[in-house]
């Protein structure tokens, strides 16, 4: 690790200041912002942060960090949630928010190329009227750039996969600022290695995703949504094991636990029922739509599902979604002053009911308070603990049920992370679950970052570290 | 690359033979079947074959080969098309085919773990009772190792993907003997590098893949199958972009042109219209798959297609289809005693009338004859030029037309390969593609191969080489 005190700060920000101008700032509120995402984790800021406009001048910057010897942290909207974007060692934060160009839309291939600082929701904005949308949807209007890094997938992944199978290229500035493009139009190739997926997922710590070209999709010709409420967690899971096994086409399929309906109730003045409860929705043609959510529903009441609520229109689908978006913020709203720290495991689908149900079991017999959401239709689920993190009981308790339910995961053959990557808060569950193949992981890191400076102490522990 | 006079064959075969026992031959026979694919390539016989039959053996016989410096060759059924198998170094080459062990078929999550020479027939023929199928299907009956090492894709990847996205996890065998797992049974994971995505597509210049788990898929309720003449080949692929334009889900849609439907009407004897011709196949519910191929008859007919003739049994559908899988063949019955070099490039779809029209011109201006089909709905196709090998004046006009093609294709912002790989057929194309992305792909190869030994000589350029 590049030795702090060494670095003479002065010079490094003269030189950056050569390549960005004043588009670089060392106060303290801004710093402090860049040093932390939206969780529990502790934070670090790094010495600078600098807002580059151009893929060459993150380049500039990149150079000017590797003749420094000076840690690089991509920041894209600082929404993560296992610490990707604190400056562990320091360094310069790279605030990727002014590469916002869209570059190109091509409505006839049905994909758009993007700046890195672009987010999900302006992209939205700008394909809406050629009838085309961007279905990854994390929660958060993560940029295009931080979503790829994460290997981003959210709500809408179960029918339209994650970042990783809708990233058609991207480029990236390397350790040492040469630019690198990956992958590009072409909707598939075997030309060589797949370093679009190898990129897909870094979370910065193989380069500076600066450019990403993604697939994007006609908008259905019909929409509908439903939710529905069930007696046990059990019902709802076994509900959705059964719709993914029928091959039904959800486009979504969310469950929300009693104590999150109980949240979102109090939070948005809603009167849910407070029970185990599915959001469901449907894509497709007109008769398409009707059909699924007819299999659904009759599946849905074969295992006690009841007060079935459906929206069709774009405002009631709006509404009745609104309370699902807003789950997290509405389970902070149950102890407000204390962090939350949203969890995330994803098993086999024919085992989740078993780890759902194991889970809601430790935390019921728990101190802790840990509402549960999960886009179910992947096998993928959350819990949002409610903690002081100034409190070593209440973490080392979070961190009891927590570890339980990674274990739990991985020995039915599930993952420590469906989706919020790894950071520096899963380094070690990511050794517990991948093996050996961290060894493999840690020789690509050495080989693309020999001097590790992207984002280190980040996915894998350096030789350096190790 | 290691010295071949400096190899000690007796000492190589004895201590492969305390590995694999009697499973090992240096017969002419079995290493010049084993130092070929299914193309125009010059083919070059390994020293060795073996065959071993479990995971340990595989790495065993790597243990060996590190030690002796002796390259290593993965073989699945040999039927690769840019030269993946040949032994351009010669060294030991590994027959998967005794790896043939089903793992085991999850039908609740809809997923099979299988050892690398399991083929894909064999794979489908264990999991139809359970009312499952594995789409991908790249015409030949290849072995899931060998379809994952090279990406493969074909008829159906339009609707479901290719290797890429329909490889849960893998087993690999690395240069030094270390078995590493990547990925596993989650439908998606953001934990750690991509290491599956990375070995998918890597030619077994890498690692020795010796298991796979893949996704699978319910047989649809019901299927259709089409195929209709077009008065133009323009005509034929503008109907296919506006298919895909409109997100008609189509299962399979495939391109003929003239000279390939006239090739199998003389192979099979039948009868079809000599006009570029369209497959297409629909999958769904009762319901949806009437709706999709109306909505697609609809577009074709706007394009002037007739003569459509419909199969929904499965006899009927399989007769239809036996046309298309015999286009190869076929092709190669045109001239007897020549070799078929199939090509292979992918374009957005929105270039892909332009980019086949101009291609068809060139053929017609050369002496030299090729038919082509496609994979069209992912902007994939394919010629098969029927040449000569031994001819310097046929090869050259042959690679005259290909190289425009591929040309043409990179400007179009296309691949120089949808499918079938790089080999040592492709090396350059790829180093036109990937520009500086190429030195990326080195510095893995030489991070995880240092020795260059995993079937070198293909996809990168190594070190020694460049």
């Amino acid at each position: 690790m590049p030795n702090d005190a060494a670095r003479a700060l002065p010079e490094l920000i003269q030189a950056l200041g050569a390549v960005v101008g004043a588009r670089l700032s060392t106060a303290a509120a801004v710093r402090d912002q860049h040093g932390h995402g939206e969780s529990y984790h502790p934070t670090k800021a790094p010495d600078v942060v600098v807002f580059p406009s151009t893929v060459e001048e993150v380049a500039g910057v990149v150079r000017v960090c590797a003749e420094h010897a000076v840690p690089i942290i991509p920041f894209g909207t600082g929404t993560g949630l296992e610490g990707g974007t604190v400056a562990l060692h320091g360094g310069v934060s790279i605030d990727v928010s002014g590469l916002d160009r869209i570059v190109a839309i091509r409505p006839e291939d049905m994909n758009a190329t993007v700046q890195a600082g672009v987010t999900r929701k302006r992209l939205n904005a700008a394909i809406r009227d050629q009838g085309l949308f961007f279905p990854i949807d994390p929660g958060a209007d993560a940029s295009l750039g931080g979503m790829c890094a994460t290997r981003a997938s959210g709500t809408n992944a179960v029918r339209y996969g994650t970042m990783r199978e809708n990233v058609l290229g991207l480029t990236v500035v390397l350790a040492d600022g040469r630019v690198v493009r990956a992958g590009g139009q072409a909707r598939k190739s075997a030309a060589g290695y797949d370093l679009t997926r190898l990129f897909v997922g870094s979370e910065g710590t193989l380069g500076v995703i600066v450019e990403v070209t993604v697939r994007l999709y006609g908008i259905p010709e019909s929409m509908s949504a439903a939710v529905c409420s069930f007696p046990t967690v059990a019902d709802a899971i076994n509900a959705v094991i059964l719709t993914i096994q029928s091959g039904i086409p959800v486009a979504r399929i969310e469950f929300l636990d009693d104590v999150q309906v109980d949240a979102i109730n109090r939070y948005a003045k809603l009167d849910n029922p407070v029970a185990p409860t599915l959001f469901f929705e449907f894509h497709g043609s007109t008769a398409g739509v009707v059909e699924q959510a007819e299999q659904a529903q009759a599946i849905a009441r074969d295992h006690g599902g009841t007060d079935f609520r459906w929206a069709t229109q774009v405002e009631d689908r709006a509404k009745l979604w609104q309370a699902r978006h807003d789950a997290y913020y509405a389970a902070l709203a149950l102890r407000p002053d204390v962090k939350g720290w949203a969890t995330d495991v994803c098993v086999p689908i024919s085992r989740l009911a078993e780890c759902i149900v194991e889970t809601k079991r430790d935390i019921q017999a728990s101190t802790v308070m840990a509402p549960m959401v999960g886009h179910v239709g992947d096998g993928n689920f959350h819990l949002t603990f409610l903690v002081n993190p100034f409190s070593a009981e209440e973490m080392a308790e979070a961190h009891r049920v927590n570890d339980r339910m990674l274990a739990r995961a991985l020995a039915m053959g599930g993952t420590c992370t469906g989706e919020h990557g790894v950071g520096y808060g899963k380094i070690a569950a990511l050794e517990n679950e991948a093996g050996e193949a961290v060894a493999v992981m840690r020789a690509i890191k050495q080989a693309l970052d020999p001097g590790n400076l992207m984002n280190p102490g980040k996915v894998v522990r350096t030789w350096q570290e190790s």
